[in-house]
């Protein structure tokens, strides 16, 4: 038994989980090629052997890691003679610092613009889970978030800032070459890219935009090749 | 000629200014001690050998290094067997998004808040100078900002969120200990702590707390030592 990652599946084949996608460009970055195992949201006992009901899931043969950040630690610890992902302890603690910026900022300002998108986008099964879930997480009807897109694009910009000016100075967020922090980011862009039929980014974010066209071309175009709304990004 | 460190001087003999702190405390992590020179806002002409009008200005024998992120790549290069302030070529590139962050996130929105603070707080030949640059920046009065402080603390609070999980799990921001990533976020906090007679942090955010007060106890407190108004941080 190989490589096997159960990650997120969606409607029309779609795979737009920026958690997954984390995992995804890891597992290429250390030249691995999995196995993909999809999993509908309402799927969860088919991960409860990982002893939790999330994806990305990672099996390794008999070893079994749950959790993005877990999976990037898993990696780098357990294929060492890959390139790193980190590139060095320091390299690494503050890549965590950057999850958690992802997270809390960029995926927190990025939501509510992408969730009414993502309704449409969820596997058929998953519409009544993935409706109430996320309602009862926004307090509101995803309707009310679609109404206010505008307001949430105006906001999500300065959020974007210390990305945009990092990348005037820097080819990557991890320097001349992309690394984890790299995926961490990018990640919320192809989750956007995977649902969404407008572009997030203004037309003159060019700083971002040629990031992201570098980040989509990676890995033979790994990220590019997969069914996308947004085929301009 | 030894280390001397050009850093903003502002009434009382305080120090508060956060990108000086940056290279305080790197200095001080590479066990350098300098003699420190301070400057009023209106005393650009005494750094105008650096060929610009900011301070930190660093100089170091013949060597004259302006801009905190320059003064730290200079001490990690000259002093490399000193401890370092990165650990590793990813450390480095991170933490320079860390100084994106700092720079256009964390500062952003405490500015607002201190700004008043620090036109009490500044020398008082440089008081004119103070308002009139701030308030064309912001386009308002420092007296409106003052009124609308309670709403910028709201407005603060979600921004320190990476910071704020980040720390629930690594007594510091690069890992097991503090290096330049730490003194980025810190010197925030101390220039908040120099200027602001009230706590930017509320009682209950006890893991921002914690952190604060061991930086605050680096380097047999260096960072105590200064007047302070608010000497319950």
């Amino acid at each position: 038994m190989g490589l096997i990652l159960y990650e997120r599946l969606c409607g029309d084949d779609r795979r737009p989980s920026p958690y997954c996608w984390r995992a995804r460009l890891a597992l290429a970055h250390k030249g691995l090629k999995p196995e993909y195992r999809p999993v509908k949201f309402t799927e969860r006992d088919r991960v409860a052997f990982s002893g939790q009901a999330k994806v990305p899931v990672l099996a390794d043969s008999d070893r079994v890691v749950s959790d993005s950040w877990d999976i990037a630690c898993y990696l780098e610890d357990t294929y060492p003679d890959a390139p790193s992902l980190f590139d060095g302890a320091g390299g690494r603690a503050l890549a965590r610092f950057i999850s958690h910026w992802t997270d809390n900022s960029l995926q927190k300002a990025l939501s509510p613009i992408l969730a009414p998108y993502m309704l449409a986008a969820v596997h058929p099964d998953d519409r009544d889970y993935y409706r109430q879930t996320r309602e009862a997480r926004y307090g509101e009807s995803l309707q009310h978030l679609a109404a206010r897109r505008a307001l949430y694009l105006e906001a999500l910009h300065p959020v974007l800032e210390p990305l945009r000016q990092h990348l005037a100075e820097s080819s990557f967020i991890c320097g001349e070459r992309p690394a984890y922090a790299d995926y961490l980011a990018f990640a919320e862009f192809q989750w956007a890219r995977s649902v969404c039929d407008q572009d997030i980014l203004a037309p003159e974010d060019s700083t971002l935009r040629a990031w992201r066209h570098c980040m989509l071309d990676l890995f033979d175009g790994l990220a590019r090749s997969v069914p996308a709304f947004d085929s301009a990004a």
